[in-house]
């Protein structure tokens, strides 16, 4: 791939192809994507593209077990179809039988339990739907095929941590050439560890062995060659879940040090459902609900999309104007305060 | 629930509850179960429990890295319905989102592609099945509505290796009554290797600390105290899967003499669909697939379904003979050889 990838040195994504091995079918799904964000973009839509579920991280070549990371995928399939109702033009990377958007609304319905033999007799007849079984069903599927007949949605899956990097690669590439309208909504639960295929021990490991040792390596952070070299346009938001309420400020904008992207998503795992706070460089959007609200299944998701096409709205205007206005940091235009609440409750505190 | 468990002690279990939490449910899905073989096997049904899926060991007290076991469930869910067509009463002990009898045949497949509106209206008219989306829809959603009336598929979940334990305890509890009626078919994947509650870091593991080491403690084995002391009569099968072809038959036969159980179900990783032998004390009976066959899909199930029924009803005459005379250890009578050929093409060698 060297020739269409100047900057896959090692010094710009920690030596990914030496380290991870390349997914056979990485190029076509990089043609793909290309093709989409191409088609989509020059019609004006924004384009997405959305990471989500966990990764596999192998601890055998002949992988008995793995490593894996808390995720259904909920959030990334759910953000999904909020941005295709927005009118962008969806990506969705995503983990092999993590949720998809639409079904993820019937998770936990048996397919068999929600259908029904018109006739009595084997092998005749219709097979209905119980539109009790599965609320609101008739909506949802036209949704869905209204979707799929204009080519909004390109689902791309993925499997072991390595598949991931290589593919979030290829989507930045694939995803630059349609600049700012891009956005990167990077919700995947990605390990941050893993163990050198040089390293690893070819068979399953024995358990007559006694107790396991394991070593893990650092997996390298994409964030870093995607914003500075494959995507620098788009829009890129990351996402940062913690256990601990005390860090998860700090590391939210510590992250946002690093990297220079645009916004992080942040939230603690206990209390997921009822907060998240999104931060930017100068500005931080807080969405609480009640623990009442909570049981009720109220959801943040609507004020929390909201408050991302708003960022990425803000993002497109400045872009357009530093290219207006050359010569003109305008980049200082970022500051402009959010002042909408959104949310069904919302804090607002600005730095 | 120490009334009830005399032999729950260190000494038996490896000290289960001590270092496993007790899942809040294990005691009400126990009288389940009891109730389940009680019912069956007083109207002379075999009752089989099942063990599907993978298990899922955390490494955070607040869970957001796991170690995993590779399984699809595929061999678990497709053992059940064989099962449940050969008379037995199954309990289907699987992890959550596992593959599930019956609908199994159609992973892979979008609910939403496969259903269409009769009417072009929202919210209006009847939603079809598209049964050449889901082959065979019809005769499947017949066999399952059969099982399901008649009571025979009794469904428990787990997810995490604690429950998974504490579940196969109260399985083997739950299922001593019946006797030699009950068979354990422990085709689950489970975790060789575990980290203590005590020594579980509480918050996410921070990238920022550096790479990572891990330490894992040896899983009980439940074998042994199931073989000896929940359901000593009982017939019990448990599975074998290697990455090294050459340490297959070795460790079959170790787990024998380890547990003293019936039977193990032994094949490896690269050659699963195309190689299986089962492994008892006295003799060995190899079902083999050629490469031609296992493109064609052709499985080896049925046959090694027909070798596993074979012996539970050996194990059953067994165990009435000796019943008949007393005295006598007729014991001996297990090393009746298998002579039957089965499967599409199968070897049998005697020790």
């Amino acid at each position: 791939m060297a020739h269409s990838e100047p900057s896959a040195s090692k010094a710009v994504d920690g030596g990914l192809s030496e380290e991870f091995a390349v997914p056979s079918h990485a190029e076509e799904v990089k043609k793909l994507m290309a093709e989409f964000a191409e088609h989509h973009g020059s019609a004006g839509r924004r384009v997405v593209l959305i990471t989500s579920g966990g990764t596999k991280v192998p601890l055998e070549s002949r992988t008995v077990r793995f490593l894996d990371n808390f995720s259904s995928g909920r959030r990334g399939a759910s953000s999904a179809e909020y941005f295709l109702d927005s009118g962008y033009a969806v990506i969705f990377l995503h983990r092999h039988r993590s949720l998809y958007p639409y079904t993820r609304l019937y998770t936990g319905v048996s397919l068999l339990d929600s259908i029904r033999s018109e006739s009595s007799k084997e092998d005749a007849g219709q097979i209905l739907v119980d539109q009790n079984a599965l609320p609101n069903i008739a909506k949802v599927l036209k949704r869905y095929q209204a979707v799929k007949a204009a080519g909004l949605l390109l689902p791309v899956e993925f499997n072991t941590l390595s598949e991931y990097l290589h593919l979030l690669k290829a989507a930045a590439q694939a995803l630059s050439s349609i600049g700012s309208k891009a956005m990167f909504y990077l919700a995947a639960a990605v390990s941050d560890f893993y163990i050198p295929a040089c390293e690893m021990p070819e068979h399953k490991i024995q358990s007559s062995n006694g107790p396991l040792q394991i070593s893990m390596k650092m997996v390298p952070k994409m964030l870093s060659p995607l914003v500075k070299d494959w995507a620098p346009k788009s829009f890129v938001i990351s996402f940062k879940l913690e256990t601990d309420p005390s860090i998860l400020l700090e590391r939210a904008r510590r992250a946002l040090e690093t990297y220079n992207h645009q916004a992080v998503v942040a939230n603690v795992l206990d209390t997921r459902r009822g907060y998240v706070v999104v931060v930017t460089k100068d500005t931080q959007q807080e969405l609480v609900l009640t623990d009442e609200e909570v049981q009720k299944e109220v959801t943040l998701h609507v004020g929390l999309l909201f408050v991302i096409l708003f960022l990425h709205f803000l993002h497109l205007l400045i872009i357009i104007r530093i290219r207006k206005c050359q010569g003109h940091d305008l980049l200082l235009e970022r500051k402009t305060k959010i002042t909408m609440q959104s949310g069904k409750r919302s804090n607002y505190s600005h730095q």
